[in-house]
């Protein structure tokens, strides 16, 4: 295959679709072979790929092996892998062959469900597939559409709470007098909720002095609990503010705590505040009976989000949003230009148009690709995958309760752990920078990815396991290269081992 | 393949991977050779999917072909099919073998390249190719990185338009007296503008009482033009009233009008105003020099999007997104959490951070797929491919103005063809209903997909030529289908045939 003739361009003519597709099913395929080889984080310099690419986009069009090649060549060099099983930083971010197949079908199907009538199935699709999420993760009957209540797949959590941010607001200022009540509204996060509440606040127009950080302590695991919050919601009130919102997390970003959705859930019911509870991550583990108990109190919420695209083998991207008003969520984001009117003899019948549950008007067939995972893998192989994350996790936690030269600074609750070099003194500032170091020596060796976290003035290293492909072996590579590097920053191996396996 | 066991459950396993994801190609294949068999609007009842699925997710997994079998006999009746080269609805929403496998890569390698340190690679790859983009198009060099400005890639161009709006409002605030300035936010788009602004505006808090909406007429062409802006912002400022944002569109989503960018780009200067060009549609017929006046005035500019998800060949979804001032999209979208700072021995050095240019914080790694389209086709192959559809179009548009049972409603710029039947007396309400009669009826027959607008009280029917597979033959079909079920309505062929062919 030359250079493409552009008369010749017929963009889906069967045949070269199949045969394109197949040498990038090829490509793909050798780098999943080579990708525990490459270093897990790019080392590459700034620069270094606008060096090498032309300036403008090809005149003529070139074969797909030589674009292969140079993806290779050029790209692959400055990615940093986040399929390597080696990659313990941030939080996973799931492939998977059945999330990929997904995926597949659903670009290549390539239909826009904005509305019911726009593509019947993917909207129909959709409602099935959250539905099923919902009863996996054990959501109440008023979060599923039979119970009144409904589900819509996003890009994002942010998008999740932007739109639910709209709707509280929008609640809210209808038994406000007028859009000046706007001024008065509040939200409420910890100071370990996600950045993206304190973000999304700000997007909907929100005074930025009006968005609350409620601290957390050691005592509840960095959890947010009742009182901090209502004592905060107290002193707007009686400063002529009113409560708005309240974030919930279970399974934070920077230590996997989980806030008391319970003794949350009281308090915004009490000052008739939106409760949205973000499990984006922990989300994927309550489909163990193990952890149920951190929804306990789920029922309280008007809004639940996890993102299956983490830790839950569906590639990006994908998150759900669970509303137990789907008219609150409408009456916020729908709109109803003429040239999206269905224009057919039957009467109207009641349907789910989704451009009305998210910002966008257009979006991709997601549910296809939760759909394919969730056949594929079954509700038995989706928590043997998580409960062996989560078993790495624990042994890798053990070792380090096992070796004095580290504490681990919050007690693990799904498959993160997070620790640091243990002061030898009340206050040793030293420990802060030697754990720093052996963070950098960690990533620069290639071996593994970890990325940090700050609390209590404590520099914390996270290592988060949940890579499709990381097995035990992995664990105890990445338990290896800690030693290691903290060996090298002249920290020796501790007399006393705790928990020696 | 039998059900999978939990022990054995290993996602990404190559050999898995690369059969399974065979056997995905081989049934788009499928559906490729027979998508022009399928009526091309779903004809399903609401209700009918949930019926046929089970009201759980499986306890255990499923092999991928039984999968599959279910997606042909569940789903695909359900879809109206897109990518069937009947599909003259909407506007186009273009697959491609390059767009899917740029959708592969981008799936496969699943990275989530938020901060440049997350994936290098995929940060500049999409610095890059909106670069490309901008040069395509012909976007002067503030809105490339090098002249200052620079570009992202979105999902769609409801979160350009949120972001671009919030950039607005915070820039705009920044000089009023704090953040009460929001209640006196106005926002300018004509009649014939995507309903997203009206959405977007509303969502970032701009009351809805200060959205204006301006009407157009048929002498522009339902083109925005200046004056009207002019007036209305006066009499806002008469009020008291801020004007902040105005919006301007290249090929309309109802009829594919064009507003004078340059007109509007001197009232938008003449009082501070953000202008945002929204050539989501129109945007891609402007890598043809025939079309670039579209564009002129477009320095005016603050931002500028299009949709290569549109007609462009790029598998759903990709906006691309310019701004001539980075700084101002940033300042209202950046958060910097611990837990993404980049530790690292090297010194900061400048890098973009996408993260701080969208709502969210994950983001698919689109680039790869804009950038496969661009290689694959070149800007050759991809101004051909514009081409054959404006031609086909102008055909279609021919035969209409060459049957005196017809009228073109408004003239073709791009695509898009906008017709009725011609009214046989002055205000004659029968030719609405029989246009509608007429539509129902192509629709009714699986032959082909259109949709409408009303302008004027008019009930327009649209064509929206653009399909990746549609070739001349089935614009010839549709103009068939389109005399046949005219014929049917009880109107017979025309005497006077002024263009015959």
């Amino acid at each position: 295959m030359g250079s493409v003739a552009p008369e010749a361009l017929l963009p889906l003519d069967p045949e070269t679709f199949a045969a394109e597709s197949r040498e990038v099913v090829d490509f793909l395929d050798g780098y999943y072979r080579n990708v525990e080889r490459y270093p897990v984080r790019s080392d590459v310099e700034p620069g270094r790929l606008r060096a090498l690419l032309p300036k403008a986009a090809p005149k003529n069009g070139e074969p797909m092996d030589a674009i292969l090649e140079d993806v290779q060549r050029h790209i692959v060099p400055g990615l940093t892998h986040w399929q390597s099983p080696n990659f313990f930083a941030y939080y996973p971010g799931n492939a998977s062959t059945a999330g990929f197949a997904g995926e597949m079908l659903s670009a290549g199907l390539n239909v826009v469900p904005f509305t019911w009538a726009a593509s019947p199935a993917a909207t129909e699709l959709e409602g099935i597939v959250v539905d099923w999420m919902a009863k996996l993760v054990g959501l109440p009957e008023r979060f599923l559409f039979s119970g009144g209540g409904g589900g819509v797949l996003h890009g994002s959590t942010c998008e999740a709470v932007v739109c639910t941010l709209a709707a509280a607001r929008d609640r809210a200022l209808s038994r406000l007098d007028g859009h000046e009540g706007i001024l008065r509204l509040v939200v409420y996060a910890s100071d370990q909720s996600h950045s993206t509440f304190q973000k999304g606040a700000r997007i909907v127009g929100i005074p930025p002095s009006n968005f609350r950080v409620i601290p957390t302590s050691v005592a509840s695991g960095y959890g947010l609990t009742g009182d901090g919050v209502r004592d905060a919601v107290e002193a707007d009130i009686a400063s002529g503010l009113v409560p708005l919102y309240l974030c919930a997390t279970v399974g934070t970003t920077g230590l996997g705590a989980v806030d008391s959705v319970r003794d949350l859930g009281e308090v915004a019911r009490c000052y008739r505040m939106w409760l949205h509870v973000d499990a984006a991550y922990g989300g994927s583990a309550l489909i163990c009976p193990e952890f149920k108990d951190c929804f306990d109190g789920i029922e309280f919420a008007d809004s639940v989000s996890m993102n299956p695209h983490k830790w839950f083998l569906t590639n990006m991207d994908c998150c759900c949003l669970w509303v137990a008003s789907p008219a609150a969520l409408t009456s916020a984001l729908s709109s109803n230009p003429e040239y999206l009117n269905n224009v057919t003899e039957k009467s109207a019948t009641e349907v789910v148009d989704y451009k009305d549950w998210q910002m966008a008007l257009s979006r991709p067939f997601r549910a296809m690709k939760l759909w394919v995972v969730l056949r594929r893998y079954g509700a038995v192989g989706m928590r043997a995958y998580i409960r062996r994350h989560v078993d790495m996790a624990r042994w890798f936690e053990q070792q380090l309760e096992g070796d004095e030269r580290f504490e681990v600074v919050v007690p693990r609750r799904f498959s993160l752990v997070t620790f640091r070099l243990r002061p030898r003194h009340k206050g040793d500032d030293a420990a802060e920078a030697l754990s720093r170091k052996v963070l950098m020596a960690i990533n620069s060796s290639g071996r593994a990815f970890m990325t940090h976290f700050i609390v209590d003035n404590k520099f914390v290293i996270r290592m988060a396991v949940g890579g499709a492909m990381t097995e035990m072996r992995h664990v105890r590579d990445a338990w290896e290269l800690v030693q290691e590097k903290t060996r090298e920053v002249g920290i020796p191996l501790g007399v006393t081992k705790k928990h020696a396996l």
